[in-house]
């Protein structure tokens, strides 16, 4: 139950209005569950906003995440709010000729390389970088480019980046940082992922 | 990316199978954000599976929560998931009489009763508690109670309780636990909620 109160009053110079509306760079990251999910859940306010929303799935498997995408598919067609793009790399990104074999490092930069092109032309509203962190932190995308590319993004554009291990630059950057903590999970006790409830 | 391999294999006498489809109980805790967005993203997977879907939101503004809301009732009137039931403490419950004046205290007890009556008939295969640890919290329903009602709940009924200061006895009994962490807030730096974001 936020409050909506802030702490402090900033003296930067912006009014209240021009405050709010400022574009936002939202990271989840840490060892427990919920980074995604918090992201798609995130999406639905976007969708109801009437928003056009990105989602790049930066992971190899296909599997993960069919209820979200179906989901967000369906809302995105179904004229009420706004539009959604899903755009997944473990099926090849559509904007990648099929005949050419990525690399999983060269498909997230293939990836990023879009990103790159949307924000430039603000295509979408929010963009969902899903798993984003890991291209990252296994040193294929730089970090230090995303945040220079992020601070310099026109208009008002939100971006969500998900995943263990998210960069110390990228969360210094971020507006807004969760680390989601493991504290108990039925894997541990050897429940095995099941249908509706991990994917 | 989860790899669905459980660390240990338990020697409680069920088949992969039965332990698969357990019935878990998820709670979804800690200061950061993302509980109850999590919580709905889950609820974007059991829609997919077709689920019968019922969230019980226990917060007394209707303001929060808004493009979930809408999302999740486009969803379920879509005919091509499951159903979604969207009942909620600030409006007034459904099935209290709109000339009875009930105090917050009375609304949260009134509502964790219809959820006993709805796991009892097995109405829901998904329940969404949003914020119900807070009137646990607050010792208005008994934890103990609580537990007690899900142990013994019949069938194949999954439930996500949401808040903060989720009481000892539930984090004890649940399957699984996350502590959304706050790591940085934009509200700590005087960024106001907004349209799209916060709700």
């Amino acid at each position: 139950m936020p409050q909506g109160q802030p702490s402090v009053v900033p003296d930067d110079g912006l009014t209240t209005r021009q405050r709010r509306n400022r574009p936002l760079v939202f990271v989840h990251t840490g060892p427990g569950k919920g980074k995604s999910t918090a992201a798609f859940g995130l999406a639905l306010r976007a969708w109801n906003q009437g928003w056009p929303i990105g989602v790049f799935q930066f992971v190899k498997s296909a599997k993960w995440k069919v209820g979200e995408e179906r989901a967000l598919t369906v809302l995105g067609a179904s004229g009420e709010g706004g539009t959604v793009d899903w755009h997944k790399m473990g099926t090849g990104w559509s904007w990648v000729q099929r005949d050419r074999q990525l690399s999983n490092e060269e498909a997230a930069r293939e990836g990023w390389e879009q990103v790159k092109r949307d924000l430039a032309r603000e295509t979408y509203r929010l963009y969902v970088l899903d798993e984003f962190a890991y291209p990252m932190h296994w040193g294929w995308v730089d970090p230090a480019e995303v945040v220079e590319v992020l601070r310099d993004r026109p208009g008002n554009q939100h971006v969500v980046i998900t995943g263990r291990n998210a960069p110390a630059e990228l969360v210094d950057y971020a507006d807004l940082v969760t680390e989601m903590g493991k504290v108990k999970h039925p894997m541990d006790t050897g429940q095995k992922g099941q249908r509706g409830i991990e994917w």
